[in-house]
């Protein structure tokens, strides 16, 4: 398998904190009261505050912290990550970027989840006690920068339709690849994942959810590396 | 591809109404007010109701709709769904079994999946305007009785440590398989899955997530009957 390892990055996530324009709104201030929180401290959630939204730019895709949390529940289970051998950052549309270390638990329900997401957006760093989560600014660009991968290849339905099983193929087990997944429900990415990404490919002639897609990237890597075989062999 | 379909069951699921039992606890009492039920109409979750489980058996893995809610999500999102070669149902721990249409749109915030799970309870189907999921009394064995597929896997960490890659091969186009994947977070079935499946499979040493291994398996299935091959053909 080597140490190379697969950089897997959910960009333009629509993870974001309730914008100050639409902070003042009946519905905001009302649950804000509730979870005894500031209306700008809450994650934008369009299934509770889509009253509110209306007057927001992109109001029909943004505040789905759903798709990060499912998203980084399927990508911290995979047995690549429990090999050490998968690396997760959530980038959103607002150019943040969370790293999120591979030892992490995430709560399983969605409601620990936002707070957990409420406290990092808030502090920085989470949880408190161990922060396995870090926020920061940074743009797609810059990380990708950052990372130095040997191949970038970017899972978009403007891509080449092609099968996913050869995409990580041709690879050297000394070169790290990052694979990027758009963390938004529909439409396109709002970075320049053309200029960025060696690769666009599109494994589906329809849209897939970001889930689907992950979590079939992963497991694709993992069965061109052989990770699977890694595993057996050390457990018997 | 065949028409022959995967039955994919989701099965001993951690999904139920709130016990008689614990109904009266100042928890659940507190909660069912909240939301203009009775309290044992609630769905039961570990994450809301935990103080109010103690003395529940089996507590440590009860009231787990989150796990029934990423899943169907993942299963109705497949290419395989899309194709209409996939039948998914829940069976829970007192033998209800929920059948879910392939083409029904499931909220993807938990919230809302919540309410509607509720209802299905309340009233064997919903939604109501087009039920689209129905709710009836069946054991596992008696839904295979039923579905007679020519093969039953069974994926749980007592089965054979063995790549996920060969277990559909050997099955010709016409025969309907059955994968049943454990609805619970830990521990081990409740049904004989032993008596009623032609193979137990392990496909990790370490115990996966159902998500994981649910999706990892309508893939795995694609891939050996190749629907990728036939949608991509379908589509240029």
């Amino acid at each position: 398998v080597g140490n190379h390892v697969l950089h897997l990055v959910l960009a333009d996530s629509e993870l974001e904190q309730v914008p100050r324009e639409i902070a003042s709104h009946r519905v905001i201030q009302q649950l804000a009261r509730r979870r005894g929180r500031r209306p700008t401290e809450l994650l934008l959630n369009s299934s509770l505050h889509f009253p509110a939204m209306r007057k927001l730019a992109d109001a029909d895709r943004r505040g789905r912290p759903d798709i990060v949390h499912v998203c980084l529940l399927l990508a911290l289970d995979a047995p690549l990550n429990r090999e050490g051998l998968l690396r997760t950052y959530v980038h959103t549309r607002h150019n943040k970027l969370i790293t999120v270390d591979p030892s992490v638990h995430l709560p399983r329900t969605f409601y620990r989840f936002e707070g957990l997401m409420e406290h990092l957006f808030l502090t920085g760093a989470a949880p408190p006690e161990n922060p396995l989560l870090r926020i920061e600014e940074s743009s797609l660009a810059a990380l990708l920068k950052r990372l130095k991968p040997k191949k970038v290849v970017t899972f978009s339905e403007r891509g080449e339709l092609k099968p996913l099983g050869g995409v990580f193929g041709g690879l050297s087990k000394e070169d790290d690849v990052c694979a990027i997944v758009g963390g938004f429900p529909h439409g396109d990415f709002l970075s320049d994942v053309g200029e960025l990404s060696d690769e666009l490919v599109s494994i589906d002639p329809e849209p897939l959810h970001a889930s689907t897609v992950l979590s079939r990237a992963i497991y694709t890597y993992e069965n061109t590396f052989g990770v699977h075989e890694l595993r057996m062999r050390r457990s018997t």
